[in-house]
């Protein structure tokens, strides 16, 4: 399988270390950089991959590097960083693929800056958690200024995902992330409103979430995630609010939506949306913050 | 036809003459009340449907009574008031179904009195809209306190629907109605803020869209009725916003849920539901309260 | 001091109680009902003060009658019952003064009942707490028609408030009070906001108030009131909260003020008002809602 | 006067370029730096006033610098620049004042990092506006590790302003600005959606301004800034909304207030914050960014 790429891979968390691994399934080889060397020894376990001793040094032997970092200041600092960053080492015609969830605004900047080097910057979140990082289900949303430029990302990400949308020029894959889960936060909290209402008012959960599923209130967060316990098997609010998407990683998208809002011209305010950042928050603060974004549910229903 | 029974409606409305229309078509004969006559002019055109003085002459001589009015007070007045009220004239054992949608402590209310006289309330309210009344396509939620009631109640409610759902005791069925246009309120606000700032970033709508209905945005007010002009063929926000579901009536519903929310035991906040109630009646006050409230998209997408 | 008039007095309860003791102290007699009939008792001790037997009873044997109800349906009872109401036996040309707190049109509607029959209700809702009606220095807010049923009341009220202002006409006395307190409930939310974000961030509460108060967040929840333990001496916050206004009645009255404003005609939004009443309503269920509404402060600054 | 000693100046903007001027009159020379030339220009009339060709060249020359900046990144870019920042050729033992607005974290980042250098800063923002800019009335929240070092920067600020309050330890003074300004935003909100109330249920706006002011409701943004016009003269209301503290400004200042809440430890969540920080964001896509912010009474008192 040795035919493939050196693909470069920065960022070896939850979420990248299995997309790295799958891009080794894929048989590529890999060059990788984390500042957590636990998760680089464990990778390089496998022949095919070695460590770089910084992300400068990643770009400096690979034609593709994917990177997946966990907010706005990590991308710009291994992005433009004067000594450590990719773009001081990168070969110009290196194609990055940057799969954080970063603000729009942040994937613009890093792709102006390859612009000036002769490289290209897509974005490429990612939707599907740790399970589709995995088992390669992931969807990855995709901005990239040129098709060709998509066409050669998307070539490399299919073997991470099963779908992968391009939706426009560079920054419009994080805008489609990000608009996705501020649905997705209203959504739920609206969710949990109603099931809260309907068990003060003696509704059976489970009658509420048929009518809901069959009417007009239909939404993934009742038909597919439901927060009310006891509704649904295998979904978080089952098995105490473990597993799933972190309350606090929604406070995280939910910031980068109103800071998107907030820095567009003209302004744009998102009351719900604002609204729901803030409840997220609450819920954090009251010791929610590591559990399943669902457990709003509980925040909500409380009963002294 | 005329084998079947005589059945009392009161409320002509927009929704309530078309169902009693199909009250008719069921063969039915109908004796009806509405204080717009010309409302009831209409429906006696009907050799079998009969005008009566006022809701108690309605009671007194049909054994099931379908009630369709506007709100609280409306309902308080028609079951209640000792003269022209239905309770005051009703033969013991007779069957009320109201159809409006009220809190559900009113449908409590008012099924208490008709116990007390040895007749039955059950609450049914509809979702569907006009075009459902008129076509017998309704979902009506049941409240009602014994399966005996339940069925026949829905002896006659299935020739004005598809679907009657038993959701428990009474009051239940407003409650079912209520959470449920509770969420449709706050996910329809939540998918108007995502494509407005989808619209200020660049993202194309109908891509958006795409990403919304595939992913953990995916909801009725995405996938079905989606607000942003462009998107989606035969719905309000194609056309102007006509046609519909007002924004004014969804004020409406979300006032029930707050209301039964703030008097339930313990009380219960409903943060989303109360500022989705206070937007909505924000873009009313801007002129937009006959509007579909789909139309929130404008609201929120202000460009000045 | 027997020269006095005979005052109707409805509802003997915190408020109420010492209200119509300072009206026997100003020389009056009094004829009292309350469906307490202990706080009756406690009243006729006093030799110039009798129980009657319904409301109605007190405005048949009464020139002026004052009303301390808790809610809309109870001053809509104690007015306009067809049996025991006072409006069934009052004599025409009585003065009515409703202190009760309660939504505007409910003033207006009982006033053009009352003035059907002859009769006059000024709307006369107060501000200064029990203390403020122990010690006879509440302030007034009156909604009258006219000049001449305001100095009426104005002549009776003297003696249990230090403060009475003619607001306009009826109803207006209301409005005054509610959006007062609309004002108070989310100005205190924000001084709750802004002290447990100087607590997170290490600022001195004391140096934070002073702040404050000089400065232009001044205000009465700041200055006067202030929220944060160990500020202030002699307010609720020094004292676990205990004593003072209770959230549960901040959250019958932000519920006036949004309900009267969404049955304004244009209708008006109150987002923070509306947000406000959630957030009260929610801490209530958190089981602060007997405490002072400044423990909004503790809600706000959970850190789990 | 010329005994004073150098005092550089970063930022001579509305305010900056009053205050520059006021540190001249102090007695003091100045050497100046902005990006814009032309206030540079105007400063340098004065002949005790000199021009830098970047930050750093200030900092060269000046034993004192006090820097007026828009928002965190010029604070970080002025500070840090490796090339042009004021850290990369100031002396050891320089005091730098910074009166700009920005989040706590970014003073403490930029005085930890001239720490690192032997030098110190302070954070120091103000209130007053650019009248207290020019006229020297200004208050100056002032965060200091030392008492020492806010005592020199107290001997230049009473030169610009007439109170300089020592809050804490660095980022306290930002703090105590951005809680103030957290109370002001929310406290105006609501006495603008109390004046609609009160408009729309008739209520004299004077009449609603006495009561609130001689009660619980009484605050800066009611009897000093009030926002309903006819209220008071010589307020922004009174003009158009004009002149004062434009919307944009304020939304950015939530921004701070809502960001540092958001990176505290634990979260803090700031629901009538967040909510305000959008409804100026809404009122600033209406069109009205640029008023005083108290024209949010327009904004809420729509009537279509």
């Amino acid at each position: 399988m040795s035919s493939g790429k050196t693909v470069g891979f920065i960022g070896l968390g939850n979420m990248g270390g299995h997309m790295a691994n799958n891009v080794l399934k894929a048989g590529h080889k890999v060059v990788a950089f984390d500042i957590n060397t636990a998760a680089v020894d464990a990778l390089t376990t496998n022949a095919d991959a070695s460590a770089a001793a910084s992300p400068g040094d990643v770009a400096a032997t690979a034609d593709i590097v994917i990177t997946m970092l966990p907010s706005n200041p990590h991308v710009l600092k291994v992005y433009l960083d004067p000594e450590t960053g990719v773009l001081a080492k990168a070969k110009a015609g290196t194609l990055f693929i940057d799969c954080s969830t970063v603000e729009p605004s942040v994937s613009k900047q890093v792709a102006a800056a390859a612009a000036e080097k002769g490289s290209t910057v897509v974005d490429a979140p990612v939707s599907g958690g740790t399970i589709g990082a995995e088992q390669a289900t992931l969807t990855f949303m995709v901005g990239s200024k040129t098709e060709e430029s998509f066409k050669q990302a998307e070539a490399i990400l299919e073997h991470l995902g099963k779908k992968v949308v391009h939706c426009g020029d560079v920054g419009t894959g994080q805008t489609a992330k990000i608009c996705n889960n501020l649905v997705l936060a209203i959504s739920m909290a609206g969710v949990c409103e109603a099931h809260a209402l309907g068990d003060r008012l003696g509704l059976d959960p489970k009658i509420l979430a048929d009518i809901l599923n069959t009417s007009t209130g239909r939404c993934w967060s009742s038909d597919t995630y439901n927060p009310c316990p006891g509704v649904m098997d295998g979904v978080p609010s089952s098995r105490g609010y473990t597993g799933g998407f972190a309350c606090d990683l929604m406070v995280k998208d939910l910031g980068l939506a109103t800071s998107a809002a907030s820095s567009s011209n003209p302004r744009l305010g998102l009351p719900m949306g604002g609204l729901a950042q803030q409840l997220y928050m609450m819920m954090s603060a009251d010791g929610a913050g590591h559990k399943d974004f669902s457990a709003m549910y509980e925040f909500i229903n409380k009963k002294a």
